[in-house]
């Protein structure tokens, strides 16, 4: 299979680079060429698009979400988050079944795909039934079963022996689109110990990490309360960090906790419509950034968010730490939108993902720039920060294979996934 | 003309209520029923139209705008306000002709009316251009021709005469859908004997008046050097609280200064996007809604926004000031609603606007509901506030007549705008 796209402008994310009147060729899963130059020989494409009209760029990259729980999107909103947390969501997830999940997560991709990401990080329960919603939908996603360490050890080690089985049986699988982290739920939900067991399980497989970490000032207190240290010295003691990690959050931390996470190379989603949502607070992006963290975005659950747009996880990227720090210079649109393609791409240890360039996999979408709010043509990565939605999004390629065309989603069947997903969400509250 | 609604899901921001599976009939401008009851004869109909997986609310209103800045979107961006306003902004403002303004206008309105506003707020210059622009596109508007206040008395009383003339030919013109206001442009660029003098003229006309105001600490510094007083203190002492009157931005508050908000019945115009984007800080929503001030939203203009999409500024004042305060129910989802809409109506003094109820005006939009980032079917006005966007909107009607019908707009030409405005932008470029 080999694609052809002409007269397009091409975001491509290598630098600030912008390509406009470009041409890029797609052959398989790879891109084999985007620049300037127009090809000679037109007849050996199999499909050749006129990109007039359309902006392409990598596809976003959500890293952190828990896709099932876009079931109780609207249920419970407007509490403080353990309220929210073991009040609202806890108690309805606990009636969950596979069929719940299946369908739940069925319409995040739906939503996620047709929004223009491309990956996506979940971290659930049930997670047979996410990575095969994964395996038709086409995406790309990094997994873990998400392990709540209450109930004592015995429940503990049949999550853990679930966690590593998933791990073993999808990590690097969906034609290498599937790949698989440990995951301690937090250091609020398990006890120390389930966290080392979980730690050496992720060193046996060889997998990254991945937890939630300082999402509230609640949190940090109760941890130091418990424990005698902050959730960051906490987690670094037990060897979460000797490992590959990726941390949820990461909203209340001190200077000291930023150079830790530096050093040990660990990598932080960002969640800041969650984390205003929730009262949780605004993270330290800027200061982050500064000292060095690769950090990425990610959209938490539909429950927390409400919705799984990464467009506008950038742009309350580039717009809440401007004006919480009165520095308009503070996140810089290309550093915004970084944060949502390269960088959520090496977040979760994609090094062939999230750029437009030679020899990198092909997902990439298109947006729809024949619209008033992209206009004048003036600078088009401020247009896709400030401006875009996920409602622009015209078509999606992952893997160099076409899941999304003029809007319409080609690899799942839409109507049923609502008509099911509709059924699921009356059964859980009839 | 009367129109039948029925099977839709209205939020009607009477209070909060949802009405699901109901039924509203609009009689030339006006709604004349909304409610669960069926009518017995459907005979009697000129339309009728099926509501089913459509949402229907009031129309959005934005109280703060300068819409031929959309020439401007991502012309200059990152950087602080006067930066961005001196150095980048003015000297391209000072280039604009009739014809600019006129192409920059119906862009914005394009942009806004697809979006679901039906009610905007316009401080310009060339403002004759503006209102024909909005005549013509059936929306409504409440416009004012800015007074900066440089260059010396014989230029300000020129403008003074044009911003009387502007008033005198517009005001409760285009079917009773223009109203006027006199504008100061902002305490920093008007010099107290200017402003006294539109106060007077104000009076005169009995019209509002609508000024800028403690933007930035910068601002607010600088007024007190050279005045001796804070911005509020200052338009006070000049008679600007005197007349009704709609201050934008107001995000550098005391709350003493609050209180003489709320005394003199001052309306706020909340511009969430706009004073991150420009780093100018964080409003205390909270606060002035506990004393009682009046607050809606405003986008400013898509140079500093950059779209001019209202459920963004909706979700914006849901979200912000939750994570700025930690407090979750700070600006719960119906109270955020009613600032982009009952309160927005009210704030630009239109009593029959901004709610679905008998004998109020029929300005009105439609959601497409049957999208995955509506579903489940749980709180509908949780999504509208925390999942929604401009491009959900499906159908809009101002005073009873339709303007936009499946994401077409009736009453101008899109692709022409387009066009036009692309070639004023290449002009002033160039």
């Amino acid at each position: 299979m080999k694609l052809l796209i002409k007269n397009g402008t091409f975001v491509t994310m290598n630098g600030n680079e912008t390509i406009r009147d470009g041409y890029m060729v797609v052959e398989n899963d790879l891109i084999q060429y985007i620049g300037k130059n127009k090809p000679i020989v037109e007849s050996e494409y199999d499909e050749i698009i006129d990109g007039k009209n359309r902006i392409y760029m990598p596809g976003l990259v959500n890293t952190h979400n828990h896709a099932a729980m876009s079931l109780l999107r609207g249920y419970a909103d407007d509490l403080a988050l353990q309220v929210w947390l073991e009040d609202n969501m806890w108690p309805m997830e606990a009636k969950f079944t596979n069929e719940d999940v299946k369908w739940g997560t069925h319409l995040s991709i739906l939503e996620m795909i047709k929004g223009g990401t491309t990956s996506f990080v979940d971290m659930y329960d049930h997670m047979d039934e996410v990575a095969q919603a994964v395996e038709v939908s086409g995406m790309r996603a990094c997994l873990t079963r998400g392990m709540i360490g209450f109930g004592g050890e015995e429940v503990q080690d049949a999550k853990l022996k679930e966690a590593r089985a998933f791990a073993n049986d999808w990590h690097e699988k969906a034609d290498g689109r599937i790949t698989a982290m440990m995951s301690p739920h937090a250091p609020y939900t398990c006890p120390p110990e389930f966290i080392e067991k979980i730690v050496q399980a992720a060193q046996e497989l060889q997998l990254p990490i991945h937890t939630h970490m300082s999402e509230t000032q609640h949190e940090v207190m109760e941890n130091e309360k418990q424990y005698g240290l902050r959730p960051v010295a906490h987690l670094q003691k037990l060897g979460v960090f000797d490992q590959p990690c990726l941390v949820a959050h990461a909203v209340h931390l001190t200077d000291e906790e930023i150079s830790i996470l530096k050093e040990h190379s660990v990598h932080v989603s960002h969640n800041p419509g969650s984390n205003l949502k929730l009262a949780s607070g605004i993270a330290r992006l800027p200061e982050l950034k500064k000292a060095g963290v690769l950090v990425s975005l990610g959209t938490d659950s539909a429950a927390s968010n409400n919705n799984l747009d990464m467009f506008e996880e950038v742009r309350l990227a580039a717009l809440i730490h401007k004006g919480n720090t009165y520095d308009p210079t503070a996140i810089p649109a290309i550093e915004a939108l970084r944060l949502g393609t390269i960088d959520g791409a090496k977040s979760i240890w994609l090094n062939d993902v999230g750029m437009l360039k030679e020899g990198m996999k092909a997902d990439f979408i298109s947006l729809n720039s024949n619209q008033a709010h992209f206009l004048p043509k003036s600078d088009v990565i401020s247009h896709i920060v400030y401006s875009a939605g996920a409602s622009d999004v015209q078509d999606v390629w992952v893997n160099g294979k076409q899941l999304v065309k003029n809007k319409e989603l080609l690899t799942m069947d839409e109507e049923k996934i609502k008509f099911e997903f509709n059924a699921r969400f009356e059964r859980l509250t009839n």
